[in-house]
């Protein structure tokens, strides 16, 4: 039997750096399963393999940095974080923050604001504050305040962030016993695509892996800047959570594109529906459409015949399904998805999900009620 | 370094009688943080400590049980699983048998259906059937499909479904040493009360534990079977998620209390909400409102004096919070929460947020980008 995973400063204290004087902020993250993909395995030959981000504490994998953003920002005596964030990075900071007993600034553009997407942040108290005027500003201000106040910024740019996500890297080298052949990941600020490349170079460099993998990374058709390489001054995806046209970590992540002979491709939104659809229905994990981003660009290279037969593949999901579910309800033409209506007669039933009675398959026992 | 989990039906193979030969259909679900929770200690002198279930793969500790349910029921042939359920069990329902290869049948009543709580269900391509009858309806219905045809029925009256959730006391028992004194939990079915009992009182047998913890359930004002001690018509309380006015595991509900010196209370709906907010924004857990109730339950029994100080107590919290995240957007008085709106200047943020210029605490350096 396992120990219980305690959060990933803890299970890797060693690695980043933890001592007993140490603060730990943690709700338990990291640890998160990866699962064999026999349908996407199927579908491509190569032997694939998903690692669901969506499990952990806040739905994301924003929270394997902001445990060690924000312990970090308690030994440094802040009294508040501050992020410009209207997705999961506040929804991940408001927990943290929550949990620490320090306050959560969360600053979003003037303009309408989509409540919905915000409502982990105001559940964890997250001081939510609309500045007239766009993310940049908002950005702009949250990097002043974190240089003449008590209050540390956990946004992107912030380098703890990669030091914590980059856990997963280990976590999927310790499951496979090395690391996969290629790695598929979303990107979107290109924080994660680094992140993971340097935990497999690390563990490379320990000994424990033999290889890192070819990092292949995939961005938004409207959305993709590093695909073009230029700055998209207003990127449009339904994928919200890659929806950046200017990424934090761009010099970073074209590194390590380089040094694993990576890839960075385009995928469109329709491509991205379909992705998450098949990876819900035949894998059994929903994912946010960002996330789906992973299944599509493998299939999409698995088509282009970049994938060798039988190739180790890795493919993250960043985001939990719960965390958008309305596009699950819309049909590939666009209608709302309806249920099918029958009387309440159970050969109407049996009709409907074409079933030929069979006594043999009983019900096992009932529980006794 | 801990491995990692591999989901309950592995990790508890000989105590859930899996061998070799048996179909092991995961998700990765169990291994949930239990999460030390100062806070909720400091409001009641009690030593608290919260079981976060949310974090299972589809959001909930169904999946604890549906892995085994579904495992079992691809051994024993069946082509499908049917469930009447409009919440967390048909979305653990159709995930798992997604993940198995097989279809998943979720039968609601007829009337307005909320899509939205259906959104996991459809995503997982589970087969919605609307019957033109009520619950009661579609359960008879389904109870009559799972005696004649091969089909497996996935409701609570499975008996797998509890074997499975009882693995949550083992982890318990496991991370603290031995069992808790009290342990708090919401009441629906009641099969997760009944579930967590069985699992403390096997450790105990076991010797593994020293005790069995008082096992106090709660459920909702309007939705009180239990603590009314009759079938309730029609139940009304926000907390859908264990709205059921005649409990499948009613009498074993009532011969876990009386062995545990239990209790059932009850607990209104405003209570519910308050002790959600208590939870999300001071230990940082965000749930769905049925789950808080295990916290309003615990605030209300410290208030009676009934919890003695240092008392060691555990709270299953149930569903994660993006199961229902509208609530997290309502104050107490029921208007709609809103952004703090202010001037793009770090001088009015600094002010909103009540803080001091204090250059010393800089930001880190900053990632290279």
């Amino acid at each position: 039997m396992a120990h219980l995973w305690r959060g990933v400063l803890r299970e890797y204290a060693d690695r980043l750096g933890v001592t007993d004087a140490s603060t730990v902020v943690t709700l338990g993250e990291g640890g998160t399963p990866l699962l064999p993909a026999a349908a996407l395995s199927r579908r491509t030959g190569a032997d694939v393999w998903v690692k669901f981000e969506g499990m952990n504490p806040t739905g994301s994998f924003k929270d394997r940095g902001m445990t060690v953003a924000v312990s970090r920002a308690i030994d440094h005596g802040a009294k508040a974080v501050i992020c410009a964030s209207t997705g999961n990075t506040s929804a991940s900071a408001a927990a943290y923050a929550a949990r620490a007993g320090i306050t959560a600034a969360v600053l979003v553009p003037e303009g309408k604001i989509a409540m919905g997407k915000l409502s982990q942040a105001v559940a964890h108290n997250g001081r939510l504050i609309q500045v007239r005027g766009n993310f940049d500003d908002c950005l702009e201000i949250a990097r002043e305040l974190a240089d003449n106040y008590p209050v540390h910024l956990v946004n992107s740019v912030n380098p703890d962030r990669i030091e914590g996500q980059k856990t997963a890297a280990y976590e999927i080298v310790e499951v496979l016993g090395d690391a996969p052949d290629f790695h598929f990941i979303p990107v979107g600020n290109a924080g994660n695509y680094t992140a993971y490349s340097r935990g497999y170079r690390e563990e490379a460099e320990r000994g424990v892996s033999t290889r890192v993998p070819r990092m292949f990374g995939f961005q938004a058709e409207g959305s993709a800047p590093l695909v073009r390489g230029e700055v998209v001054k207003n990127p449009e995806t339904i994928a919200t959570a890659i929806r950046i046209g200017n990424p934090a970590s761009w010099e970073l992540a074209l590194e390590a594109r380089d040094a694993t002979d990576g890839y960075f491709g385009a995928i469109d939104d329709d491509r991205i529906l379909a992705a998450q659809k098949i990876l819900a229905a035949e894998v059994g994990v929903f994912v946010e459409p960002a996330s789906a981003i992973s299944v599509a660009g493998l299939l999409d290279r698995a088509e282009a015949g970049v994938i060798p037969a039988g190739s180790r593949v890795v493919l993250t999901v960043t985001g939990h399904g719960l965390k958008d579910p309305q596009w699950a309800l819309r049909n590939a033409d666009g209608s709302d998805v309806q249920p099918t209506v029958v009387d309440a007669a159970t050969s109407e039933v049996a009709s409907v999900l074409g079933l030929t009675a069979d006594p043999a398959h009983g019900a096992p026992a009932e529980a006794k009620a």
